[in-house]
């Protein structure tokens, strides 16, 4: 299986203000003001039907401006390094991203307006999923080698790249 | 860009004790008794240095078994259709599965061993990433058609697959 060849093509494309890496939050949930647009391709449009119910969305995209893949790397928030699993970093293997982002509105039947933005414009858009608390909120986390960024209560500074 | 094609290996397996869709449920976390095993191609497996300080971590896979994508599904918990990306079945554009997982154990430097587990036997495993509880837990969700079927505060008769 590990020469197996998965093809994936983008189900639209992802528009923010953020054209370099240096200008983004680690987490798009740190930053609420800016807003971001995901237009889906018209012919993904259909499969859109009943998404405005959801307050949150999952993005799923392709991190187009990394080159490399590392398997250790240096988070935003410290200076040690963790395996690539245990980061949220961009220089991963496949290089998929995953956000969680807030539905604000649909426009035309095919763009999605939402805040929590944390991608780069122009990024390949590869997945759409409901946000379910249900499913997706847990209780009694264990957070790692980042809980210690935060059990001050508040937002590390270095939740923004310099 | 809609004819972009991106191309991705799998960096290990997900082992499984379900064979076939009928026998899971439809989110791991409705059958906490079952583990499963992530088994780490050895290439990746520096990569999950540090992992073991996560409760919960993301799994992104392959849906291997499902032949088709459709815009418009019938989800499990109900007999009402949906636009695909308003619901979570593998039947959807690029068949790339998401779900949150409990880590129990870290064996051999590559397998991760956890429960709430949702996934079939064999599927391809293409990324881990950590959850982390103020990335990921939401509050205030509104949660759309899903919501009906969890407000009375148990878990629906369908959250299993007949």
């Amino acid at each position: 299986m590990a020469l197996m060849t998965i093809s994936i093509q983008p189900i639209g494309v992802i528009r923010t203000p953020y054209q370099e890496p240096r200008d983004m939050p680690i987490q798009g949930k740190f930053d609420p003001t800016v807003q971001g647009r995901a237009e889906v391709f018209p012919e993904y449009a259909q499969g859109l039907k009943d998404i405005e119910g959801f307050s949150h969305l999952i993005l799923m995209y392709y991190f187009h401006k990394v080159a490399d893949e590392k398997l250790i790397a240096r988070p935003f928030l410290e200076d040690d390094y963790h395996g690539i699993f245990a980061i949220r970093a961009p220089v991963r293997p496949n290089r998929i991203g995953f956000s969680i982002v807030k539905l604000e509105a649909v426009e035309e039947g095919r763009v999605i307006v939402f805040s929590e933005v944390d991608m780069l414009d122009n990024t390949p858009l590869l997945d759409i999923k409901p946000y379910v608390s249900y499913f997706d909120s847990r209780d009694g986390v264990r957070n790692g080698w980042v809980e210690k960024h935060f059990d001050s209560g508040q937002i590390p500074q270095r939740a923004r790249l310099e």
